[in-house]
């Protein structure tokens, strides 16, 4: 086995110690002491588990100044960001605690047994919930907190009842591991196994831990490449898992005639803000944009953006993908670079822009649905209104979509568009914009694939603990017969 | 392409006229209908799919007496039975028909605004549902209604808004043109498309339908193999699609020496019925039997099976699978023909029994759990109850585990067993009998793999629709703003 390099965003130079990669033995073990923890997890008064849940939100709250320190000199996103984005993850551990103390999610459901109903009988029928098992999470680089070691997937995961392995994220395994130690601390100190939270290195280990056995399901943030991959171990697996991959999406935004008249400097100004949040790495931005072909628009649009100052990318890695994916995108025929991609030499890039006509959109959207990780957008200049509904049919599926329209004379227009969006998309928002996605109890993150690898289920929101258990129904089972059975 | 013929299960000769199998010219045309049709069909309010649901079932009420007929012919299962299948299939339309008229299953949910909420925000977000699309479903050989062409996965996915195309279950291809032709005129009857539902015919097209880029899901109740590979199909598009099969289960049972001690002879009579029902061709039949070693209830159960009258098997194929999975089980060392299985001239076969010792099954447990659909059973010779707890760690995935206890007694007992059972399977009967699956709201009839290939979903009951929804949010919406957006 290799070792894991943190590489500096600012130098690409190596910085701290280099770590050792998970070895087979090393996933082996780690896998055999979170199936053994996993009996008395699963069987956990939920309350308890909640308040596991909150003694690692506890220890997040700690010292997040420090925190956010560490994972701004392995990801640069910046200290402030940072901060924000622990309180967004606390706030995400304590949602589950919530949940698993109010018993809403995870409630038990009868039928009452009918004497003689034809023609297929009615015993009594309690159904309940059971945890999986062990489920292996690969956290996203993006979101190194809320997305990461203990962000949504291991929160909603443990909150079901299952113990989790991580596969540390290459791009900030030293903030990965001080977060693991930070959780396995917290458990050991709040009297819970400390091998309900536990961590792997590696590619390797990683694939390893998604074909393994005694792992039950799979939940993955990042790139369509990597999640696909994984995916395809956990279906060909003899015995298959369910694996939740949330891996990408060009998040479309279709703004009305109506929209552009009555607020074309706002919306400019607005979609340049979402378009560079988080420097463009965000899985919600919009990607791509749909609009009546309009010089004013594009001109406000090109001097909001060229006013955002310019920002370090996570990683040399992910630099490098981000340039070659915008010179891809350019270099189709018809796209027209409307504020050239560049990268200064210390690693930081300003925001750019594309654009094409719809008809060359229609003719090559395979090559330009490539989503770009970084500060980057694609307007395709289109008629009218009227040629929205051919472009949706030439979409992939997304996470969300986005419509600007205004109330009164757009009703029927944007009532046509969310319906037909609804088709495509995981969430369709009207007269907002995609990116800061909220925490919310039916809060849905997910949408056809390439959204998602499982395209009933959400990654964010109190619905993501529903994908780690599975129903279970006791059948002619009363409490008056067997006290204490259910 | 070839020809389909129905082969007499009393003859084992042809009968009928063959029927042509659908070529890939056909299999387009079919998709490309179903897609068509798609549209209008999710978009339809709830109550309109309710009252295809009920023009379905009143068809199906209008002449069951001939219907059962043309199965009988196919199937040999009885006119009977058969009748009261029929009677299950409508109960279930209308239990479909009756969820989309309550509204329940397919409620909206509303998170509203939150103002200021630190650190995430909280737009408001409605939670609808949208039918996934066109659906593939392939029907069982041996519940030619109840699970076949009109059964539980057309129904569910039909309510959810999802157009169904059937691949037709070869064992019975005329009675399964028949249901086809009724779906189709009782729907046009009723004032619908009638392509919302449609069939195929052959494996080819079963293989292309699963692949078909225009299909979104899969659901199917069967064998195994044939199931894992369409799984396989499902899993490896390049977009790939849920696919809900329901494989097989061996559905063990658990006898205390109570239950023995307070009950041996109806236990005896009892499990006979049950291993016997549908003549052992139920995915629900308990098919090995751990009981604590007793000589007693061997005689009884042996003379239980012994009265039972010996019964056709669906078909000259289902007898030879079965001759061979019993000689295989069999032909294991250790294994005892209490009962040998015996194959009359005439394609019936008596209800057969093997045993073994708790030593030699926990030594060749995989050979030993070999599903033999007909019937016969294994019983494991434990020598008590303490044998149980290591025999469940040997145990697949099951869709239903029973416990024959006594309250009071066996109370700790039976709670240990009934929590250690809902770990692998979906359903955990006490004192009563895996066979008769009621269909109700909550009734769960799925399992950890081999039980089904998606292991959070069941294909019986209510809950079934939700196969074919996918969640959606609408954010930002409000009624005063956009009346008649949501």
């Amino acid at each position: 086995m290799g070792t894991l390099n943190s590489i500096s965003p600012f130098t690409g130079e190596t910085q701290f110690e280099p770590i050792a990669e998970s070895t087979a033995a090393d996933v082996e073990a780690v896998v055999a002491r979170s199936a053994a923890a996993s009996a008395a997890w699963a069987r956990l008064v939920p309350t308890e588990r909640a308040r596991a849940l909150r003694a690692i939100a506890d220890a997040l709250d700690a010292d997040p100044a420090s925190l956010a320190e560490l994972a701004h000199q392995e990801t640069a996103l910046g200290a402030d960001r940072l901060v924000g984005e622990i309180a967004r993850t606390t706030f995400q551990l304590r949602l589950f605690a919530e949940e698993l103390e109010s018993g809403r999610l995870l409630a038990t459901e009868v039928d009452e047994a009918l004497a003689g109903l034809p023609p297929v009988g009615h015993p009594r029928l309690v159904r309940k919930y059971v945890a999986l098992g062990p489920v292996a999470v690969f956290g996203a680089g993006n979101f190194p907190f809320a997305f990461g070691q203990l962000g949504g997937d291991t929160a909603s995961a443990l909150a079901a009842g299952c113990t989790v392995i991580v596969k540390d994220h290459p791009g900030h395994p030293h903030l990965a591991q001080t977060l693991t130690s930070l959780a396995q601390t917290a458990l050991a100190g709040a009297g819970f196994d400390a091998d309900v939270f536990q961590s792997v290195r590696g590619m390797a280990a990683g694939a390893a831990l998604v074909a393994h056995p005694a792992v039950q399901a799979g939940a993955f943030t990042g790139s369509q490449k990597a999640g696909r991959a994984l995916f395809d171990i956990a279906s060909s697996r003899p015995e298959p898992i369910p694996f939740y991959g949330e891996l990408g999406s060009m998040n479309p935004v279709f703004i009305t005639q109506a929209a552009l008249e009555s607020r074309r400097d706002e919306l400019a100004t607005e979609l340049a803000t979402s378009l560079t949040m988080g420097r463009g790495q965000l899985c919600t931005k919009p990607s791509v944009i749909f609009v009546p072909d309009d010089q004013a628009f594009i001109d406000a649009l090109v001097a909001a953006l060229s006013a955002v100052a310019p920002g370090q990318l996570l990683s040399p890695l992910s630099l490098e993908r981000y340039v070659q994916g915008v010179s891809g995108v350019a270099g189709v025929s018809g796209v027209t670079e409307l504020i050239p991609t560049s990268a200064g030499s210390d690693l930081t890039v300003a925001p750019g822009l594309l654009a094409t006509s719809y008809e060359n959109f229609l003719q090559n959207s395979e090559e330009l649905l490539e989503e770009c990780f970084g500060p980057v957008g694609l307007i395709v200049r289109c008629s009218s209104e009227t040629d929205f509904d051919t472009a949706i049919g030439h979409l992939e599926g997304a996470l969300v979509a986005t419509v600007q329209a205004v109330p009164g004379p757009d009703a029927e227009l944007a009532r046509h568009l969310v319906d037909e969006l609804s088709f495509i998309a995981g969430r369709v928002v009207v007269n907002g914009w995609p990116t800061g996605l909220a925490v919310t109890p039916w809060q849905h993150h997910g949408g056809p694939y390439p959204a998602s690898t499982s395209v009933l289920h959400t990654s964010v929101g109190s619905q993501a603990m529903m994908r780690f258990v599975r129903p279970v129904v006791i059948q002619n089972v009363s409490d008056d017969q067997w006290p204490g059975l259910l």
